[in-house]
């Protein structure tokens, strides 16, 4: 049997430069754009050329490599001096994916171990792809684990993207419905556009149709009366910081779907490599949210819909309690009903590249 | 006291013309749109340039006098015939509203006691215009009987528009709120912005800033965060059409509403008149709802934001359980914890014009 894959890969390392699709301009266009520095990688995270928690932290493993080139050729032995300010910057370019940091504080540790009068660009880039290919193969295997909690003849649901798109190239939620479609046991995916940035609508949608996966798309608060009619087996999401109680931070609007799976007794199914769980952070309550720009509730593209001036309220994320969840699958295991005693089977197996 | 009033009017009658606003380029254009023919009121409900349940009804009752000055003309003493097939194609313009039967049948009523050899428009004007200004008094009625039920220093949440536009002028949720902000009792409003038409960022922003109440536009699913952080104490919709027993279809999303209102104890007011309620319906499973085209969700305005040819689900409505709802306030009186049982009170109280 061949492996499984998808054919979207949002990022790659080609010619010395960190080659990315610009998700703002899909589905209508396909554009890549090549960066050579690393405030110009921080600029496209804050922007969302490229989004999804993993994906953030693959391309900011990147973006420690072209730093290091720039601190070498610029400042010679002290380099690492030199990649104090890039690093940092590149941290607060956004706030909640937790996989950001996890990945500068990786390449971290590689750049400390290196000498003062080595030119860290090689090794450095080693670790990125290292990073890189790790997120696939972990895609992959969080795409088994979810699939084995999937009943043949399941309709899901899923909300933003968390696809080939919002990682190394295969997905953590879409991961999971690609290997459970390819397994036969997926009959239709329904995908909220999840406003305001219509991830759903632009990305996910796109995703699965090139994927060949049958998706049919809602408004996001159309899903109320879609999970009233029993249709939908299990609700399957992403995240992008997961605290150490199992409380899940991710796309506006994953909350409200919690809450309306539980009212149905729907399941739901959150997807996330470990590098996604911030140990440090007790609870959901301690996850900082990104409030975002009015623009993007007000303008579709270009367009404005709404009142000049009016006050808007755009938070990008919010925090769904353990409780309401079934499972959080991650590469070194499923947790069921997690919780701060749960959560612990995983900090014992705790991946490490 | 001066008497409260909404700056907005959606329709009038005006040189023997209907002149409705456009509610598709609300709010970036104004523009004013005469009708002469029943025909072309039908097209202009159909493609929502006038929208509301109640702004409908009114609609479809100068629709009516529009027909009969076409039939008198063209056939004289068999006007009464000329005129069946133009209000059959006024009656399915749209499927949820009941207003829009509940006009056509009051108008019916007019047409069959007047006798074959008299000129009817200007009886059927009259009549027309009588559901107009009752409308808009029966609004002000449900603003005060609503207000009641609202405590100083609420935060009230509002889905769609059920405002002045959605009617005669004033507003049944928006009434509502208008009363009650005017009372000093609500200092703000948030507004969801409502996918996929957009009138909660088109039309109840737009009308809620020109008459400068508070308010903060937001994502549909970024209602349930907002209601965990305890901050809204009543959730605030019109309704389309209200079954016997209570249940209520409304705009889509408002379902969803309902479940994460007594998720989070918040109550749940709809405020709509009588002739929303169809006492031949006994419960909100035999509500038709309306399916729109999938333009609605792919586009914003000219622009595609989905992939071509993507699998569309849109209904443009969905039914709330009775008992999800706290009141439902009509014009004859509020019926809390509506029922079966308690619906009955409304009717020995209906409203008849």
């Amino acid at each position: 049997m061949s492996e499984l894959n998808s054919s979207i890969q949002p990022l790659r390392w080609q010619a010395g430069k960190l080659v990315m699709l610009d998700q703002r301009r899909l589905p209508l266009e396909q554009v890549w754009l090549e960066f050579e520095s690393c405030g110009d990688v921080a600029l496209a995270i804050r922007q969302m050329v490229v989004r999804g928690a993993p994906a953030i932290g693959i391309a900011a493993a990147y973006a420690v490599v072209l730093a290091s080139r720039y601190a070498w050729a610029k400042k010679g032995t002290i380099w690492k001096q030199a990649m104090t300010r890039p690093l940092r910057d590149l941290a607060v370019s956004r706030p909640t994916a937790v996989n950001l940091q996890w990945a500068i504080n990786h390449m971290q540790r590689r750049i400390d171990a290196l000498p003062n009068n080595q030119q860290p660009e090689a090794v450095l880039l080693d670790a990125a792809k290292a990073i890189h290919d790790a997120d696939i193969t972990d895609n992959k295997t969080m795409g088994r684990l979810g699939a084995e909690l999937i009943q043949p003849g399941s309709t899901v649901l899923t909300h933003c993207n968390a696809g080939a798109l919002a990682t190394g190239g295969f997905g953590t939620a879409l991961g999971v419905i690609r290997q459970a479609h390819s397994e036969g046991k997926i009959s239709r995916v329904y995908v909220d556009e999840t406003r305001p940035w219509l991830q759903g609508a632009r990305l996910t949608a796109w995703e699965l149709m090139r994927d060949h996966i049958p998706c049919v798309l809602q408004a996001d608060l159309a899903a109320a009366a879609l999970l009233a009619t029993g249709k939908v087996d299990w609700i399957i999401v992403g995240a992008d910081r997961i605290a150490a109680n199992g409380d899940v931070a991710n796309k506006i609007g994953t909350y409200g779907l919690a809450v309306l799976a539980q009212y149905h007794q729907v399941k739901m199914m959150v997807v996330a490599p470990t590098a996604t769980i911030d140990w440090q952070c007790e609870s959901g309550s301690r996850i900082p949210i990104e409030q975002r720009e009015r623009r993007e509730v007000t303008h579709i593209g270009q367009h404005r819909h709404a009142p000049y001036e009016v006050e808007i309220s755009n938070p990008a994320f919010d925090v769904t309690p353990a409780e309401l969840i079934t499972a959080i699958v991650t590469e070194t295991g499923v947790v069921k009903s997690p919780s701060a005693v749960t959560m612990q089977s995983l900090r014992e197996r705790r991946n490490t590249i």
